[in-house]
C-alpha cells in the first residue's frame, strides 16, 4: 500500500531532519545569485539550485507568488522544479495558500492532487471560505497519500485580528482550523497528512495543538526574525512535529555558500528538535 | 493621464450593463462544449468563446483554479485569454482569491499589476493574513490603474463560522474587510477601484457597504442559488456598484446556445439594475 504524506514526512524528519527549505526566486534572490529577474533568470536560478536540493533530499517549499511573476512560462518552469525534485524524492509542499468554494477547490484538488503536471506531496490552503470549504483538496490529497498544510496562525504581525477572532461557538478562528485538522486526521497512525501553518515567530505556537497528530509547518526563521533557537520554546509539546522554514535567510547568501549554509542550518534544526 | 479601474468600469456599465461573465472551463463545462478534459480542450474552448466575449465587451472574470488545473499549458492558455480580452477593450476580473504576506503579495502585484503577459484589470484576493497584508497588492494596482476585490462575505453557506467571527474590537472580520477597502477608496472620485467581494445569495448583503464607494463583485447567480431578480432586494442601496457574476449557468448552455443565453442575462441585470 502506498505510503501516506505523514509517513513519508516521517522517513524524512528521520532520514535528514526536519528542516524546509523556502524556495522563493523573488527579484532580490535573483539578484544575489547574480541573475536577471527574467523567465530565463528564474530558469538559470533553478538549474543551479536544484541538484544541492534534490542532493539533501529533505523538505522544499516553493512560493508560488515567485513563479506566477512570469506568467505562462514561470509556471512552465515550476512544472519542471516539481518533477526534478519530487523524482530525487525530496518531499515537495507547494506554499500556494489557494482557497475558494467548493467547485473551484475541485480544480485546484485535480492540479495539484491530480494526474497532470504540477503533482506535489501537500499544498498549502486558506479557510478564509470555511473550512467545510477546503473538503476537496482534503478528500483528494489523503486518496492518492498527499497532504495539506491549512493556514491557522501565520507569521506576520497583522494577521492577528481576523485570526484570534471569535466566531458564533465561543472559539478563535484558527481553533476552528485545528478542530476540522484534528477530525481530518482521526484515522492516522502517527503522524497525520493534514497539517496546520503556525508561524514560528509566535511565543505560544502550540496551544490547542498538544492532541492533535497534525505537522505543524513554521515559517519565519530567517528574515522575519525567528532563530531555530526558539522552537523548543515556541513550539514544546509539539517538537517533534514541527517543520520550521527558512527562505530568504537561506538563498540570500548566493550560489558559493548555498550548500554549506543548507547542510549547517539543516544541523541546527536537527540538534535543537532531537526526534 | 491614465483612467482608473473604477472609472472604465463605469464606463463598462453604462455601455454594457453590469453582468459578469464567469470563464470557468471546469471538467463539466468542457464536456458540454463537447471537449475533451485536457489542455488542448481548454485551447479549444477559449477558440470558442472569446470571440463572443471579444464582441460584447463587457466583464469577465476567468477563474483561476480551472487553467492551474493543466499546469504551465493551463497557465499559458490562461496568458492568451487575458491578452485577447484586455485587447478586445473587455475589463477582466482575475479570480485568483491570492492572499499572502507581504513579500510574497509583492510577488502576486508584479504578477498581476506588473509589465509581465498576466496583466489583468483587477484581480480577487483574499485577508486571511490581515487586511494589510494586502498593501503591496492594493499599492500596485492603484499605481497602474488597476483594481482589486477583497473577499468579504462569500456566496457559500460554510463561511459564515470565519467571515462573521468578532474581532477584538467588536466587529466582524467582514466589517473590517469593508473599513479596509473604505479607506483605500479614499481618493477616488466617483467609482472606487477597490472592490469587495459579496455572494448574491446574501439576503443583507449591503449592510455596511452604503456610504463605500466600493464596486460590490456579486457571484453566485445560477447554479449558486440567485437569481438576478434578488439583486435589487439583497443589495439595495449599492445597486448601482453590483457586478451580478454567473459562471456556470452560462457556460453550461454549450456552444450553441451560449451567445444568445448570454445576450438575454445581459440584458435581464441591465434592466434590473437600472443605472
Amino acid at each position: 500500500m502506498q505510503a501516506t504524506f505523514g509517513e513519508r514526512l516521517t522517513a524524512t524528519f528521520e532520514r535528514v531532519g526536519p528542516l524546509c527549505v523556502g524556495l522563493e526566486p523573488s527579484r532580490d534572490v535573483l539578484r544575489a545569485w547574480n541573475l536577471p529577474d527574467t523567465s530565463a533568470g528564474l530558469a538559470a536560478f533553478l538549474d543551479a539550485i536544484l541538484p544541492a536540493l534534490a542532493a539533501q533530499r529533505g523538505i522544499v517549499k516553493p512560493q508560488a507568488a515567485f513563479f506566477e511573476r512570469f506568467g505562462g512560462q514561470g509556471f512552465v518552469q515550476l512544472e519542471r522544479a516539481l518533477g526534478v525534485l519530487r523524482a530525487s524524492g525530496v518531499l515537495v509542499i507547494l506554499d500556494a495558500k489557494r482557497g475558494d468554494i467548493g467547485s473551484s477547490m475541485e480544480g485546484y484538488a485535480d492540479a495539484y492532487f491530480g494526474s497532470g503536471p504540477m503533482r506535489v506531496d501537500a499544498l498549502t490552503i486558506n479557510p478564509y471560505l470555511g473550512v467545510e470549504a477546503l473538503q476537496p483538496v482534503v478528500t483528494q490529497a489523503l486518496a492518492v497519500g498527499g497532504g495539506v498544510f491549512v493556514l491557522a496562525r501565520t507569521s506576520n504581525a497583522e494577521a492577528a485580528t481576523l485570526q484570534s477572532a471569535i466566531a458564533h461557538d465561543g472559539r478563535k478562528v484558527y481553533e476552528h482550523v485545528f478542530a476540522a485538522v484534528e477530525h481530518w486526521n482521526t484515522c492516522a497512525r502517527g503522524l497525520g497528512s493534514i497539517g496546520v501553518v503556525v508561524g514560528a515567530t509566535l511565543a505560544d505556537a502550540q496551544l490547542g495543538l498538544e492532541r492533535s497528530q497534525a505537522p505543524v509547518l513554521a515559517p519565519g526563521i530567517g528574515f522575519q526574525g525567528a532563530t531555530p533557537e526558539v522552537l523548543p520554546r515556541h513550539f514544546a509539546g509539539v517538537l517533534n512535529r514541527v517543520i520550521p522554514s527558512c527562505s530568504r535567510g537561506l538563498l540570500s547568501v548566493g550560489p558559493e555558500r548555498f550548500a554549506e549554509e543548507l547542510r549547517q542550518l539543516s544541523d541546527r534544526c536537527s540538534t535543537l528538535i532531537r526526534l
